[in-house]
């Protein structure tokens, strides 16, 4: 697809000579590369309001992308969307203990409208449970109403003191999924199909292989029964939560009367779900994937997935032009997303630096010696592997190409997650990976916050789950020593 | 396709017998048969704060239709979408004075952040011109950077004191685009374009005719040079404003510092637009197709397209049911959005009622006596013609009975804004039929402001709009007599 406007083109108002690639390498500053990238690539910008951010068209294309394979996969799971109020009357937040305790300190408070002193304030939401279990009290009466599958889209605010580009900013885009059940087996059975729908998601289509788990008691949602979670482990060895699935239990259908008449004739508290995901995957994209040379697009997300750059001459110009848009338009009619970047302006070498640092997966070079052979020169954005491709073979052969470098970024990722995952029993060793190398350290747990909380002061490491699939390997608590109760995953997080 | 969730089933949750047909008859109270009809199909529900609401599964899933049609016109027209801040530092609002002015009454102020009291109220955006023109200031360098060519898709707040769900709330869903020119001209015809866009749209789409035209200085946008705007007329006379399209001049880039450097070597201001239509066009959607029975939705933007209701007997109950099934899957395989209800719990003429109270163009009704035959009875919604239609034809002859009622539905809506459409130049004449029939009255007119207020305050009509396609009938000022400048259409108003 040929991407407008002119946030796809980083510099277009430089002269070429000042094209300088400025991103600082991984090694030597991966805070300073991530915000490098996400500045040069033209993903986001700061907005004059401390910790919030535009998503520029390029980085909201792939918010689009993942909107568009997220929801198919919402949808075919029998959830409908729907869109609930922004403003909660502070009382709503408050009916829930845990809840009320978790928000409070972040909100946003809207206390004057159209002029006048508002009688009671608005929180901006942070999360929606609270607004959505009000109107849940009313629609549901009887067993028939059930199950109610609920998802939105929507924009929430929570106040933060330190803020990252898509990570952590006051304001963030996401998905909450809200479900009511009869049971509490159908609940919990709900909370692990969405958390399974969302490894699913990260790995087939951002190629981000992940860790699924339960979160500990300190680690959960304030106000679940139980916090399910996917982790993926960046490339400077922090992990970050990917999403969260929580069972609700019955916390809030009793503070919101949230009742049905079963089909026995008796009256019953609902059993809840929540589950989410946000805009912060984006942040997970790049640092799984990107480089030095920038950012590096799966190509089931990547909005660009082939550039095609004509290596103009003089004398062969407007037969070169002519067959790459020849090519264009075979591609495009393949249903691949492309550009082709024939600006004047700009030379070829110039052109291939700047898409490689926007992550296109594939760059199609076609010079006037293309002409000839009636090929083009594939160039793969992550290994850099060239190939020539003969004209006729690119309907059959691109899509092929493109699916042989997900699933290797996919590999490279899992790879990387394996040979920063270590396993022990030695505290000292524990506190060392955590200091030195991080990624995840596997350890058993006794399963007290004690334990948990000393762990975390002495490594600044947390338990990010305990994993669904993996046996305990050492019987006693890596922290105190006392019979252990789980295996866990620890690493620092974002 | 098959819709799942409780929201699909109004009265789910009763028993047959109490499922009563409670719309109020458009003759008797308009206002009320929309209020009956929105929170009886579950479109909406009232939220908990005043003006708010909750857009319900089956109401969003027909401004999921509207954002999927109108989306793809927003793109193939060389426009991208991005997200901007909804917090704008209340200091930007004020930079545009006419802006300010307009918008300063109704906006909700954040003042408290993290328990804290913000050094600076925050606006939760009105619209968004102040925020995104702050990020142009930095974004634009060059005549290389233009156009710029963003919309977003968003909610936006505005402090109303009197609400209508879906018209008018506190809180509504809109897209809204914001573009960057060289010339005037550029920006004058981005402006028409879209605006086109919309009506074409409307039409096509939405099989709603609208007037297109210029707003008055009175009517246009605060802060805009020129207002366009697309005019709808709904069942109860009275017009509804559907779109509107604003060539903002160099209003907001004088007071942004919105330059570039064009290709002379001078430093200039960039020419403006902005355009935008919202939630409120559901609104439309059921006031101008609705009837007694409900809602009426033309098959392109109908969530459901056709219902297949088996008429279930005990001796033939499983042959009918495996036949709708059948003929429900070779729908789905035509691409067909279609809902089988073989709920056993309801009475075929139960379902009949739900179905046609929901809008769903076309009913299939599948019965014993259908089996040998090998047909089933289309029911439309609109006329409620009955048509028998043998199995085989289905996927060939419905798709074309879908678009034979969705022009229907146009043309009846086209014949009533005709019938209902006057001219003249009797003052006395455009005051009785504002009070008795309502409509549009086309009339000419001085230009005076005077004479606008006048006729408003007299007829609580107002000018909707200059038509693009229409001559000026009577050389003499409806109002005043005096030479008149402009043909214009004058309604009372949503």
């Amino acid at each position: 697809m040929e991407q407008q406007g002119s946030s796809t083109s980083a510099g277009r108002g430089k002269a070429e000579k000042e094209f300088v690639k400025e991103i600082t390498p991984q090694s030597v500053d991966y805070s300073q590369w991530y915000i490098d990238v996400v500045l040069k690539t033209e993903l986001m910008d700061y907005a004059p309001v401390k910790g919030c951010m535009a998503i520029r068209p390029y980085g909201y294309a792939i918010w689009e992308k993942i909107q568009q394979l997220l929801d198919r996969r919402i949808k075919d799971t029998g959830h409908q969307n729907a869109y609930f109020p922004m403003f909660i009357p502070q009382e709503l937040l408050q009916k829930e203990a845990a809840h009320v305790e978790g928000f409070a300190p972040e909100v946003a408070l809207v206390t004057k409208g159209g002029g006048e002193t508002l009688a009671e304030p608005l929180v901006v939401r942070p999360t929606s449970e609270a607004i959505i279990c009000d109107f849940y009290s009313r629609w549901i009466q009887s067993w028939r109403d059930l199950p109610m599958l609920i998802n939105q889209w929507c924009n929430v605010v929570r106040w933060e003191k330190v803020t990252r580009p898509f990570l952590r900013t006051s304001e963030f885009l996401w998905q909450e999924g809200h479900t009511c059940h009869r049971t509490e087996e159908e609940a919990e059975k709900e909370a692990l199909l969405m958390l399974g729908v969302y490894k699913e998601f990260l790995e087939t289509e951002m190629a981000i292989p992940v860790i699924a788990g339960r979160k500990t008691e300190r680690e959960k949602f304030a106000g679940a029964l139980r916090t399910y979670t996917v982790e993926a482990l960046m490339r400077d060895g922090r992990a970050l939560q990917a999403g969260t699935s929580h069972n609700l239990g019955q916390h809030f259908a009793r503070v919101f009367d949230i009742t049905f008449l079963d089909q026995d004739g008796t009256l019953k508290y609902v059993w809840q779900t929540s589950w989410g995901v946000s805009t912060r995957l984006i942040g997970a994209l790049i640092m799984v994937h990107g480089d030095d040379r920038g950012l590096v697009l799966p190509p089931r997300i990547a909005p660009i997935q082939v550039v095609i750059v004509p290596i103009i001459s003089k004398k062969a110009r407007e037969e070169v032009l002519a067959a790459a848009r020849r090519v264009a338009e075979t591609l495009q009619q393949a249903g691949i997303r492309l550009k082709l970047d024939d600006r004047e302006e700009y030379s070829p070498g110039w052109k291939f630096n700047e898409w490689e640092m926007k992550g296109v997966p594939l760059r199609l070079e076609l010079g006037p010696r293309d002409l000839e052979a009636e090929q083009v020169i594939a160039v793969r954005r992550d290994s850099g592997a060239k190939e020539p491709l003969p004209w006729a073979e690119l309907p059959r052969r691109l899509p092929q190409l493109l699916e042989e470098l997900q699933g290797d970024l996919y590999k490279r990722a899992l790879q990387f997650q394996q040979e920063h995952t270590r396993s022990g029993a030695d505290y000292g060793e524990f506190l060392q990976v955590m200091e030195r190398e991080r990624g995840f350290f596997i350890a058993s747990w006794c399963g007290r916050e004690e334990c948990e909380l000393k762990a975390k002061e002495e490594s600044k490491a947390t338990i990010r789950c305990i994993p669904f699939d993996r046996e305990m390997e050492h019987e006693n608590c890596l922290v105190c020593g006392e019979k252990a109760a789980h295996v866990v995953y620890f690493a620092r997080a974002y």
